[in-house]
């Protein structure tokens, strides 16, 4: 089921592409360019927003065989791609998906034709722009999605929450990681608005408000997202720093060279010893972190028992998920999906 | 009219803010900083796009009682916001509006509170993601305005096509400024998607679209913003290297110092002879110009000819937007705040 309703979402995005590279080559054949860099960053990507949200409307009894919602869930994907776009230009990430950055593909593209000017700002202006678009063309998607009067009125308002808290969630990320110390509770409160909200909770009231749910599916829909969407993100912590370079598409180690302070490293830094502490963060945030300084810090990680910490609590978040989804008010096709979710975001090694 | 409707759309920007602002906090009491710095950002500019929305409407039409009228129009202000902070990112400004721009703002916020972390890294995250929620409240601030369905369903591809073609012509503009040689009326191509039809044009069906209006009358509004939109950036480009920088806001020589390849700039090189042409492309873009070499550079490009010829098209493009509006399908009341406009847009020392 979740196989067929990708297949349906890359269908839909497809289709608002052809009709945005159009548009865009009619203002000029420059931004062929343009239009061809984010198609391509878009064929990547788990599709895990636009599948929470076709999940929320099914469970809400929404058809499974409506193309406007497919069509309306897909503007979540470009969402997601200006999410990435500038979340790599703040982290001076090089590489997506194994592929280069946006910004770094521009600053190649500029090098290899001797543009004039600096090719690192060309890369990230460009990027910047990119981002940008990828954020209209989501609300675009949405108001061509073929949705009626009272799908648009329920479903905007979601919409603008969910990008004022991804937004905000972004800001309390740099914010604190801009502070000495960080708490495992606040790691986690911006786990639940960077990512958690955005990734999960909301995508699923979207897809509620589309199927015209009332106030108390989306509380109970609440009661699976949260949870659900903190262990998404301590999964992504996870990996961050012990993931497989070859599976993520990421450098080995890629929170630790950018200095990440998720829960997994404020847990460490709660437990290390003052000269652990020390060693750690004298590391921490180095670019160019040796295989042997990635493994010494995976090490101190793991031996003060944060990993084990961390993986008990996506359990726990997950267990929480799975029993919000018994209630009867969920149709059964639709817990079936979210149930599938729920192993997708949590159980993954990319 | 003209100062009336400003204030309108003050109050409905104002009225915006203060949701907005309640909904960041209730997230976070950290972004707060968040908050305020948009509102400062804010309370400057000209509110040249909502003005001419108005505009837009009151011509065909619209009633200038209608609070939902500047309430939507103000999402083009928010609209704006994002575009300058995005802008000065990317031209490396360090003022707006005789402030630190953005950027700059967060740079010194997070030095001054000895921030761990890159201080220039962290500003520039943050004003990206201030830019990227301005644009999120551009369209929230629009599903908020009290529109009824028949006007969102006019409005919102208009709204979408505007925020197109300002990437686009963003795009552009930095994509041809990376090229050895812009002609004029790449330049001139370039003003009309960046600056033209985002300041213009599209206001205007923006809010002819709020009123209902038929496809003839946004093809007069098209005849009056298309020239109209050239001249204001005419304007612009004019500003950017003669202009006053204490009315500008902006340092002496702008454009100069960031080797901006406006249609001046163009002119005045298809015009210059060689060693012309290498004396001042070896200073053009160089960020610590002295008040002499800028002196030299003005001097330069008066010399061609460039101003006259600039000054020139500013005056036909005028002639014919004002010519546009006597059409009489445009109510008295509108023609008479477009004529306002285009003195404004086009007569102004900032």
């Amino acid at each position: 089921m979740l196989s067929g309703s990708r297949l349906e979402i890359d269908r839909a995005l497809d289709l608002f592409l052809t009709g945005a590279h159009r548009e865009l080559i009619a203002i000029d054949s420059a931004l062929t360019e343009v239009s061809i860099a984010l198609k391509e960053f878009l064929a990547g990507g788990k599709r895990l927003r636009p599948l929470f949200a076709v999940a929320g409307s099914i469970g809400a009894g929404g058809s499974a065989d409506d193309p406007t919602l497919f069509r309306a869930a897909a503007s979540l994907e470009l969402l997601q791609a200006c999410a990435l776009i500038h979340d790599d230009m703040m982290d001076g990430s090089d590489t997506r998906r194994g592929a280069p950055s946006m910004h770094r593909r521009f600053e190649e593209n500029h090098r290899a034709r001797s543009g004039l000017g600096d090719s690192e700002n060309f890369g990230s202006a460009t990027a910047l722009l990119l981002g940008d678009l990828a954020l209209v063309w989501s609300t675009q998607a949405l108001n061509q999605a073929g949705l009626n009067d009272s799908q648009l009125r329920a479903v905007n308002p979601i919409f603008d929450i969910m990008r004022v808290e991804l937004m905000a969630g972004q800001y309390l990320d740099i914010h604190g990681g801009s502070r000495p110390q960080m708490s495992v509770a606040d790691a986690l409160k911006i786990a639940t608005f960077k990512s958690g909200k955005y990734t999960i909770e909301r995508p699923l009231h979207f897809g509620a408000a589309l199927a015209g749910a009332d106030m108390e599916l989306l509380t109970i829909y609440s009661a699976y997202g949260n949870p659900l969407g903190i262990a998404f993100q301590l999964r992504d912590d996870l990996l961050g720093v012990f993931g497989d370079s070859s599976v993520t598409g990421k450098p080995a180690g890629d929170d630790l060279l950018e200095g990440k302070r998720t829960a997994l490293v404020a847990y460490a830094q709660e437990r290390f010893s003052t000269s652990e502490s020390q060693e750690f963060f004298e590391l921490f945030g180095k670019k160019n972190l040796t295989m042997d300084e990635i493994n010494v810090m995976r090490g101190a990680i793991q031996s003060v028992g944060a990993v084990d910490f961390i993986e008990k609590l996506i359990e726990e978040k997950t267990i929480l998920a799975l029993e919000a989804i018994k209630n009867p008010r969920i149709t059964s096709a639709g817990r079936e999906l979210l149930s599938e979710l729920a192993i997708r975001a949590t159980q993954r090694s990319a």
